[in-house]
């Protein structure tokens, strides 16, 4: 089994996260990650009998990062008939295998975005497949900032076909958007799912997708840090950011599937809820004038926009 | 239909509303209530064809209170078959109307308890029935607060029916709970629903009861307000305050059928969202002694007590 895809996914993940956990560390110059190695007994957890474990990789209160979190996890066991019949369309009991990366970083500067990533393989019976993908939050919006992370992603995906990154960019647009809002999280990125589920040279090829994507999550996020972190910011653009976070919270809480997959199969609660931000503010209907860089931001959020062709 | 007891109900929660702003006003002594009185147009919303109307009050940078909303509605329409399904247990498009009262206050102080109450009347087709109930979260327990909490609502219940104050305080404790954190989001207080809706003359008997529950908010919760607002706080019980509103805003978003009723059905978000305090922190795994003030508190919040006898 030491070269199966599931084994080798598993390696291309862990290995992501150490390189990021020292990339981001590096950057930051003063906070460390701090390292929790948690196990699943097996048997525990909603869902099913399953056994497992994984690394939560947690950064606080740096010099450029506020709070943010690198979690890997591996883990297997036999789904519940439901939740089998939603992955592969068989309603029984089934064997499945989990391992992925996620990320969330949400830096103090509001000229920083928040970004967040997740890369993960999954078998359940003859069918394996991998999902993830990676999105900018920004507090105020860059225009190069934008562009460069979507560069980033569309030349690696292109690389690999042609048609994934007109895809997942619109798939990101569609997932990462709060309805009761009408406004999306961010200014996107990628997203897919399922990838490599009807056939396996399908997943074979994602396979090596993810080996170039989880990585380039460096490339993709660093040198917008770096752009950033020395820039002086003001009081109203933190007081915006600590608005805006609230809305990751909403969509976090309320559609992220991962969250609710995570909850409500009794996950690691705080491996789940690393992503939520630090500081966050809620006020009642609060506006912003018509014209300046919050009206600017929102009508990107409300209308998504191609930022590389 | 002027004496309906949909028009009833109305008249008892925005009466209500009238009588509660007063009186956290009074007691605030700053921060006045700012209106906002809404429309919903016939046919918006995807609750099915409906219009009606609410006022929304809102008090925010009070001298007590952070950030506080009283929302009163009143809405008529048709429910689609599924949403009336559930309800009255017929799939079919159905005539609704619904009225009620949803307030939630966030005091600044830590020593001062969040409260929440709601008091609603529902018509569906030929069935009718009131829901509801009144909560306490406090981030420093004080045994008189509670007990005083759950006295003034037994005391009200107990002139309807001996069996209502045991039942609905059970009923608040279960469904106050956050499955991901295995606690409760308060100490408890009332909560029922549906009371009415098989036997007409028990709906008659549940509006007396929610006629004399409503106004009885002032005096379960003004009382504690006044004990504790000349109180100073330490830095650390701030901080757990902002943590421990993090729960507050999970359970709100992950589980408040309340909340996801009114967002899956085009409701008014800022109404609707009113809910979430000011100001909130979250920390990855953040720990307490396992004996001081926040362990008592936590002791309460997984395993609920009974406050009165």
């Amino acid at each position: 089994m030491e070269n199966s895809l599931r084994e080798k996914s598993a390696q291309v993940v862990q290995n992501a996260q150490t390189r990021i956990c020292q990339a981001l560390e590096k950057l930051d110059g003063k906070a460390k990650f701090k390292e929790d190695v948690w196990e699943r007994a097996p048997g525990t957890g909603s869902l099913g009998i399953g056994h497992g474990g994984g690394k939560t990789c947690v950064i606080e209160n740096g010099r450029i990062f506020e709070k943010g979190g690198v979690n890997f996890s591996k883990v297997e066991g036999t789904l519940p008939p439901k939740l089998a019949k939603t992955l592969v369309g068989r309603e029984e009991e089934l064997p499945f295998f989990a391992t992925g990366i996620s990320l969330v970083i949400h830096p103090y500067s509001p000229l920083i975005p928040t970004t967040h990533a997740n890369y993960r393989f999954l078998e359940v019976a003859d069918k394996c497949w991998f999902g993830g993908g990676a999105d900018l939050t920004p507090y105020v919006l860059f225009h190069e900032d934008a562009v460069h992370f979507h560069r980033v992603h569309k030349t690696v995906c292109d690389k690999h076909d042609a048609s994934y990154y007109p895809s997942f960019k619109k798939q990101c647009d569609e997932y990462f958007f709060l309805p009761h809002r009408q406004e999306t999280r961010g200014i996107g990125g990628i997203f897919f799912d399922y990838v490599g589920r009807e056939d396996r040279s399908e997943a074979e090829k994602a396979y090596s997708l993810v080996c170039d994507l989880a990585p380039a999550f460096i490339e993709a996020y660093c040198p917008i840090v770096e752009r950033h972190q020395d820039d002086l910011w003001t009081q109203e653009q933190k007081d915006f950011q600590l608005m805006r976070r609230g809305r990751y919270v909403e969509f976090n809480l309320i559609y992220d599937r991962g969250t609710q997959f995570g909850l409500q199969t009794g996950g690691r609660t705080e491996s789940i809820l690393m992503s939520l931000p630090a500081e966050v503010r809620w006020g009642y209907d609060v506006r912003y004038p018509d014209i300046g860089p919050e009206a600017e931001l929102l009508e990107v959020l409300r209308t998504p926009r191609e930022w590389v062709s």
